[in-house]
């Protein structure tokens, strides 16, 4: 098996030589006042230990006087990571995977070579060395981000920091329909505009939609996919999303298309979704839910489905509990969890659910997210202009961190189609739904 | 869709007339004393009541002196259900899906009509009624059917009285090869024999097996699968079962195909296999396990397979927890439970496996055992000659009971894949295993 999307290897690939001859990363309007004097012998000893229970991978590490500390003397390095100051070491050394993102954003740190390597050595490591977290463990630390919690209110909150940050930015790099989803791509040759298309084809089959049928959406972005199913499929759709710019933005389409007699956009939480529908889908929004909400999220949808109804939710996954990554869920995800699919089947088991199918698309999150990094650093200019360098960085760290975390397994994809307990009405195989 | 297997319908089915003019079903052996004299008001108020609870189905009952209570006054019965014993009738009242059985195991009471239908009206109309059973009372339950538990001793005990009744008999009805699992019809119209053939293919396509590969079979039956992988996977095989008459078959039938250098059947608990392996497979074995015994199951699996180690489970499961029918659980298979999904997964999660693909095969148990029990009936008089008529009337029960679960949905089937956290090397999509 040779598709692992190699053919889409970015800019930040690291060169077959040393690493030490790449040219410096630059990092412009960004002032990072530089550590001066020697490193102390207890600092080189601190990165020796970090690397150390990092299981001596093939990373460099040099700090602010150009001491230079190689994690493996034998394996030819994948990325060397600067350390401007010294402070930065200290904080790193408290909370690493807290403090290497806020550090790479902020230019206390750089990264020459291959970013995405860098990350995905230390998502392998992280696992290798970790057991699952015990239920108490993990129950400690969601109490301790109580404060991310996704009430109604919290929701609203943590939602507008990731998707009220301009639609303008987000055009930039996504393909022209705005879908911020993991792609589906029968070939990993296709482009990213087909291997959207060719998702939101594959969730209209799998929910096997009838023309003249309602459908009821939690979570749906820039509408995408609500317009797809009303212009392809003959669907009537209510979307809900809590994303004020992305609701006004996918008005504006479907007005533009012709489609507002068949889709309604609505601005509210997909748990005051009113009606009965024939489908519930939501793609992209369980990530968004938390573990404290399934039972409500499981109670929605059974309020909305009619006796034959069918649905299906695609989210983001683990292998098993355990908490997103701390940057990502302060800087990039506020009240972000990535579900284990048991954790997952806790929405529909309560309500007695039929999972029909389930389908783990991991390695096409890593893809879609390697086209959106291109795009992004192609990019990258007029997002500079728009926020500023800083923000660059954050992002090309958060886009380069989450190719890894597909790549290494640290995360999943999980598309769990459902129905009504003890339909007649079913597929009789897959044969139905195959694509590509 | 139209697949719902009714081109299998058997002569079980119901006439389009009203039922009173079907013949009475003979019970050939069986002598029955037959309550005489009329029954009494309290008795009639009783099955009206029961009747009633169902949910007023179309069914009809009579009692042993003639009076007939109709369920539904509307519709058209699919069934009459003679009650021949005023004592029968009392100890249904008290537990009535235990005493249904025995009674009609023992000709204490006769179905004429459409048998599947009647029973799919029960599980139907319990499904309604019923909900999710708590983790409390559900463990109340476990507790007192303890007597039964999956330990090394219990299990050789539960697997001897359902598996070790005689090859002899099995081989009346089932296909060629002796595989007690469900098919894989890609296509309705497929017989059984090439159902058998496509279900063991599209295992091992799942699995991805490569010539030369070791495989570990846990719950092997008569053989079947483990010599379809050795002879036309080219696989080397340990494959563990408790059934002494299963495993002296299956060794019988590897020597005969010269198979016995690649296949190697060990009469001995899952728990104890000793080895490493690229792949473990298990088919219709975790329903005999218990959920008590996952994590045991989950740790054997993490033991025997590879750091690129793959793995199916194939296991009858449920929508949510709920016991099994307790005169199945009593009379046909002690110790046994199918989990649902969520609980599935509880073998997998604790050992960080990461579940690639869920594919819910529901509908084709249900026309597989369509298949048995038309075969059975074929051959109910040689039946009769091994064991006698109670025997016959317990079997056409149990496989009548099962098809209605199947299609009722009290009962669905799950094939999950999965491997070793983190591999790189996972199908690209599904259309590297599809079949059909």
């Amino acid at each position: 098996m040779g598709h692992h999307g190699n053919e889409f290897r970015l800019a930040t690939k690291a060169p077959d030589r040393a690493v030490s001859s790449a040219q410096p990363e630059p990092a412009p309007g960004l002032k990072v006042a530089r550590t001066r004097g020697s490193s102390r012998s207890v600092e080189r000893g601190l990165v020796r230990r970090m690397l150390g229970a990092l299981g001596r991978p093939p990373i460099e590490v040099e700090l602010w006087d150009g001491a230079l500390i190689v994690g493996s003397a034998s394996a030819s390095p994948v990325a060397r990571v600067t350390i401007h100051r010294r402070s930065t070491l200290w904080r790193l050394v408290a909370r690493p995977m807290l403090h290497f993102g806020d550090a790479y954003s902020a230019g206390e740190l750089d990264v020459r070579g291959d970013l995405i390597g860098l990350l995905e050595v230390i998502y392998r490591h992280r696992e290798a060395a970790s057991v699952p977290p015990s239920r108490g463990r993990l129950g400690l630390s969601r109490l301790a981000s109580r404060a991310r919690s996704n009430t109604l209110r919290g929701s609203r909150a943590n939602i507008h920091a990731h998707y009220d940050i301009g639609n303008d930015f987000y055009q930039l790099w996504l393909d022209r329909d705005l879908v911020y989803t993991c792609a589906y791509f029968p070939t990993p040759e296709l482009s990213l505009e087909d291997a959207q298309f060719a998702k939101m084809e594959l969730v209209c089959r799998k929910l096997r939609l009838k023309p003249g049928e309602a459908v009821v959406e939690a979570g749906c972005g820039w509408g995408a996919l609500a317009l797809h199913m009303a212009k392809h499929h003959g669907i009537y759709v209510k979307a809900y999303n809590i994303s004020h710019e992305q609701i006004t933005f996918a008005r504006e389409r479907a007005r533009r298309e012709e489609l507002d007699d068949r889709v309604e956009f609505i601005e509210d939480d997909y748990r005051r979704a009113r009606g009965r529908f024939d489908v519930f889908v939501s793609v992209g929004m369980l990530e968004h839910v938390g573990p404290d909400h399934y039972r409500e999220l499981g109670a929605t949808i059974d309020r909305c489905l009619t006796p034959d109804g069918r649905g299906l939710l695609h989210s983001i996954g683990q292998d098993y509990p355990a908490e997103l990554n701390p940057w990502i869920r302060r800087r990039i995800f506020p009240g972000a969890y990535p579900p284990s699919l048991r954790e997952m089947l806790g929405v529909l088991e309560p309500w007695k659910f039929t999972v029909l199918d389930v389908e783990n698309l991991r390695q096409h999150y890593a893809l879609t997210l390697r086209h959106w990094l291109e795009r992004f650093e192609s990019t990258r200019e007029q997002t500079r202009g728009m926020f500023d360098e800083r923000f660059v960085r954050m992002w090309r760290l958060y886009l380069s961190g989450s190719i890894a975390a597909f790549d290494s397994g640290a995360l999943q994809l999980f598309q769990v189609l459902f129905n009504r307990h003890g339909l007649r009405d079913v597929p009789w195989t897959r044969a139905e739904f195959h694509i590509g």
